[in-house]
């Protein structure tokens, strides 16, 4: 995205830009047929439920003037007019915690005062949205997104991490609430009871650890041992709705023997009950809040402008990070001012206005980058199968499956994409070809086994469209019809499920694996060598990664305190873009540059010289007997692309070519690859390197592809 | 053992092959200094935990007659004495289920009757014992347990798994009853209103599920990648136990909201309190039972006498199953005679009697395996450090290994044992050599790991000496003095114990295994490949395997619903002695013998001929280039050696070599090892093949050592 603040620019580019896909968008989901609906139940789920917990939050803060049903239909609203008429399809909109907390702060204000008190709330909350918009507006137009380039992995993953930490909190909060009674009740009711509240918090442990437990494993199906291969895939898939359906079947197992109220339930009136209407209507009290208020209304409107701008613009961008190959165009500025709008509307509805939330954007991104890998593998595979029953050789198997692959590509059109599509494969073949000794000789289906190779050598593609995220939104307004069902779902499994979400968020996020390389013992170190891991392993001294991740963790922390600040608290993201000018001007005093720009890959830098070249070429092993992969370009998973011996490179390109030094050590040279998503989906240790700060855990440990196995070492 | 039915002449055998080991086994158990008490905490735990369970069954189930302290002391008793004056130190003793349910039956029968009632009911049990010794001291005199040979894995591994079944059975009976009052207790206590019972069951839930899962995570610390070395040794060392505090910990801290009996905790009567001396004085009381009824003692002796003649002897022949590499000889018959004294002073003293344990038995050599490794281990290390310091080669590198090896070796005068040793070291470093191009050459500590090395090649020993065994009766008499501290463990805490122990018997368990392939599915069954597996994975088709396995499933499923029946229940060890002339006879018509050697190899079986021999010596890769090494022998995990290219060998020899018939694909001959302690310890894959049925799970999945990394393949 170019750096550019005449007004309108931005936005003029990002609309010509997106138009050109906009049908592709279409017809590219309707054309995964039936499979768009594993990445849209998995994003239902990750948004519906965190939303109808703000729900209960709100509920319970705002005296029941603002329910769940809002929150649902806020986010449902929205998200359905950002998939038909917005930039960036892959962003999935919400209402936030922050939303939340300023609501909050609004309600115990404007209650106090006695020309507005709780009547006067919504309308006067209104009137905040209706300043937010303008000054989104204003951003907008004046190309406020472009400085979102400034922000490098070190302020993403922070954030990341940042809201990881919250969503745990949020759980822990709930947990050891659950053995209390909740404020507003009565406490005389059987259930809130000592010995029942004590059972209540139990069977919430219980409950919501079995939540937890049970879907981290199953998103780790595929890769299980047992099972047909279709019923791998249903787990993997749907496992964690399923395991919400039985943990909730699970809670009712005792309800014989225990009181009504046990375990503790979602609450939330039904849509259609009296007085669940009056917020809708807000637009005709907007006008009795005094002039002096609605002036007033200007101050907390910069919050949350400032909130959604960060909050949206950084969701966006998690999206659309580099490792996910993306080739249609973002759309930052467009975004924004279409938020703008949806602000206004959400304000006059008397709603809370939802925005880009994390990490369901970057979930939806991979989940997406799933269904194309199945799609694409089936098409290759039947392709191979074709081709090797009219006993095709290496070559023209190859040439039908690169034939194939091209078929299923969105138009290279829109984007300077890479060329590299099959390449691994084709230099899988090749080297297969040669160990064969033979290219044109009919393909042995016992040495090429193309169902392993191909998971193997099939880069990252995401299926980029509106299918999903329509569909998904459109199930979350289903969810306000369908409050009765949601009021069965026990609070516990809630907790529980927002502890999943934290912890899946954490492979991937190269902060998280760094902290974890700071307590790993140096005698296992040779491990994370043998797993996919980020290039600056390999060429940072430990102690400089050490003191970065110490650095990073301590800013992580007292970003995280402020938090707990109250009011002032939800400026939190003031303190992340305070990284901003960190990262460019301050680290570079304390971190030489070679190592900066491993640890946290800028785009403004420059790319420095190449201290690490090892002999240039020499180390290309297999490769070295074929001339055309000399100048092999090898990827590592963190997704940036290093060639041998190149030169320095200028900055500011916008291709996701970034040539960098290089760096061989003997073992690692033996295979070339870019990161498969079936590193994505599941069959990967946590060392992914970049894969984007909250990328949804799917992995577990897999041994080095590099051809060695190396035997493990015990303790000391 | 050689099969004599001669009186007195196994038993003389055995005195005099063990009473020349006896010094060895005492100074061989002081030399290991410190780190003999890793195994000793180890097994106490898993031998006092399981006893004090059953002291709580029969306190129940006997009116308080007997409790935890008798079943205690008779662990103790007869630990202590078997460890001192025993045939095989190796066996654990304890008090086992069998005899609690006999007891049980005993004392529903004794109170009914007038003439006994519950005041005589321990005279007449020591007639009952008296009788059992009798009929033991016949069964040892005649030489009994020389049968023990014909009990093929097929019968100890499905007895293994039966015990495995009947404690998990009991961990889930043990949890349930955790929702609902204790019997014969006041109901009206608060601890016992439905609420808290509730609450109870929750705790006890969070509790046993808790002890669980960082039980079995604890075990596997050895390969953690965080910490030190000696954090995680200590871990792995002494995690369960540790667990077994910190859970009992856990369950104290919400004491000031909860009634005093929540969680429920162990009850039992301090030692020093009145009515628990009862037992002591049992003798006076004998000669006042009648005559009828010291004759109708006869009855129940002969039930328990076949009881306990079949768990001894199976529990010491799983203790010293082939994959130990055990070198000191066996002691079946001896070891009965002093049952057979055990039982009589037990009765005299009025407590019940004490024989030989499963899993607590092969979960001890186990342990010692790992203490043997670690000493071996570390001096191997120091040595080869020195030589590497002095710049010795290669070839004077191992011989002074082999040299350091052979001081620390148990002399080999009890048996032609296998000149093994350090063997797969030396045929490493020949490859080592080889490829490094010279063997003369300084050894460069780069190329040559010795610590990685070493823990791969050094095959499984053990440390055989009666130490730990004293110490551990030892410790478990001090319990009976720890009473008011063991009264604080949560009955939850040891359901949760219960359960892992069961769970930690499987892996190892070749039964297991193929239960666990028949649910592979085709597409995975490579992944069994690459791991450790057992023979027949690879030589005997997949339906055969699933044939043998369903046969063997529904006799397990037998003898557990036998179980169920009351009273007759305990003959259940009848059934599976039925298994040797079912294996003996009736299996050969239904598999073929190929298949069954391989699925069940039985010693008195001879050898057939060897149909799938591949190439003789032409797939043996790097070690073709060494002449001495062309008779290479290849150790599978399983413990079973084969040789390349051997002939028929006879039977009934009682070496621990074992030729069978060799078969190789081409993929695995890259490298010969034999069961490795690390696999043992922690570091491996539950394929782990013959290394007993009830060892105590310590692995993870490893990737294959055959040097080659498969990359892993998704669904279908």
């Amino acid at each position: 995205m170019e750096e550019t603040f005449v007004p309108f620019e931005g936005i003029k580019n990002d609309l010509k830009a997106r138009l050109k896909c906009y049908k592709q968008d279409w017809t590219g989901g309707f054309s995964a047929g039936l499979r768009i609906l594993a990445p849209t139940t998995y994003i239902f789920f990750a948004s519906a439920i965190p939303v109808i917990s703000f729900g209960e939050q709100l509920e319970r803060d705002t005296d029941g003037v603002l329910t769940a049903v809002q929150t649902l239909a806020s986010t449902a609203l929205c998200g359905i007019i950002h998939s038909i008429i917005g930039g960036q399809p892959l962003l999935i909109l919400g209402v936030a915690e922050p939303t939340v907390l300023m609501y909050t702060f609004m309600f115990k204000f404007a209650k106090d005062k006695p020309e507005l008190g709780a009547k006067l709330f919504l309308a006067w909350s209104g009137w905040v949205c209706v300043w937010t918009a303008i000054l989104l507006f204003f951003l907008a137009i004046l190309g406020a997104c472009s400085i979102i380039n400034r922000f490098t992995r070190v302020a993403g993953e922070l954030f990341g991490m940042l809201i990881a930490m919250l969503f745990m909190q949020q759980a822990i909060k709930g947990l050891v609430d659950e053995f209390r009674a909740p404020q507003r009740e009565n406490l005389k009711q059987t259930e809130f009871l000592p010995p029942w509240r004590f059972a209540n918090g139990m069977f919430a442990l219980v409950l919501s650890f079995g939540l937890l437990l049970t879907g981290l494993k199953s998103r780790k199906a595929r890769s299980w041992r047992y099972g047909s291969g279709m019923i791998r895939g249903l787990i993997a898939d749907y496992g964690v709705p399923l395991m919400v359906l039985i943990w909730t079947g699970v809670s009712y197992i005792p309800s014989h023997s225990v009181p009504h109220g046990i375990p503790r339930r979602l609450f939330s009136p039904n849509p259609w009950s009296p007085g669940a209407y009056d917020n809708w209507t807000v637009i005709k009290d907007m006008l009795e809040v005094p002039i002096l208020y609605i002036i007033g209304a200007f101050i907390p409107a910069t919050m949350i402008a400032v909130l959604y701008y960060f909050d949206h613009s950084v969701a966006s961008q998690l999206a659309q990070q580099k490792e996910f190959n993306l080739r249609k165009p973002p759309s930052f500025h467009y975004d924004l001012l279409l938020l703008g709008f949806l602000t206004l509307l959400c304000g006059l509805l008397g709603i809370p206005p939802s925005n880009g939330v994390i990490p369901q954007s970057p979930m939806h991104t991979k989940s997406l980058a799933t269904l194309k890998h199945q799609l694409l593998r089936s098409r290759l595979v039947a392709t191979a199968r074709r081709s090797m029953g009219k006993n095709a050789s290496l070559g023209q198997l190859y040439g039908n499956m690169q034939e194939s692959y091209q078929q299923m590509q969105t138009p290279l059109i829109y984007q300077d994409a890479s060329a590299r599509g099959l390449k691994d494969l084709k230099d899988s073949t090749i080297q297969l070809a040669s160990s064969m000794g033979n290219i044109d000789a009919p393909v042995d289906e016992t040495v090429f086994d193309i169902e392993k190779e191909i998971d193997d050598l099939l880069p990252v593609e995401v299926k980029e469209q509106r299918l999903s995220n329509l569909l998904q939104s459109t199930m979350v307004g289903c969810c306000v019809a369908a409050m009765p069902l949601l009021k069965m779902i026990p609070t516990s499994v809630l907790w529980g499920y927002f502890a999943f979400m934290a912890i899946e968020s954490l492979p991937g996020n190269q902060f998280w694996e760094r902290i974890l390389l700071l307590f790993t013992a140096p005698s296992r170190r040779y491990k994370v060598l043998e797993e996919y891991h980020a290039t600056f392993v390999e060429t940072v001294p430990f102690k400089t990664i050490a003191t970065f991740t110490i650095f990073q963790t301590a800013y992580l922390l007292t970003c995280f305190g402020i938090t707990w600040v109250p009011l002032a608290g939800v400026l939190f993201p003031l303190l992340i873009m305070l990284l901003v000018p960190v990262r460019q001007y301050l680290l570079p005093k304390f971190f030489k540059g070679a190592h900066l720009q491993d640890l946290d890959a800028a785009e403004y830098e420059e790319a420095p010289a190449l201290p690490f070249n090892l002999a240039c070429g020499g180390e290309t092993g297999p490769f070295a007997e074929s001339g055309e992969i000399m100048d092999e370009i090898v990827t590592r998973s963190r997704g940036e692309i290093r060639r041998v011996c190149s030169p320095k490179v200028t900055s500011s390109t916008s291709t996701p070519l970034k040539d960098s030094k290089s760096f061989q050590s003997p073992r690692h040279m033996d295979k070339a690859f870019s990161p498969r998503v079936s590193e994505l989906r599941g069959e990967q240790s946590p060392q992914l390197g970049g894969r984007g700060p909250l990328s949804p855990r799917t992995g577990e440990a897999r041994p080095s592809q590099l051809g060695k196995g190396t035997p493990d070492s015990t303790s000391k």
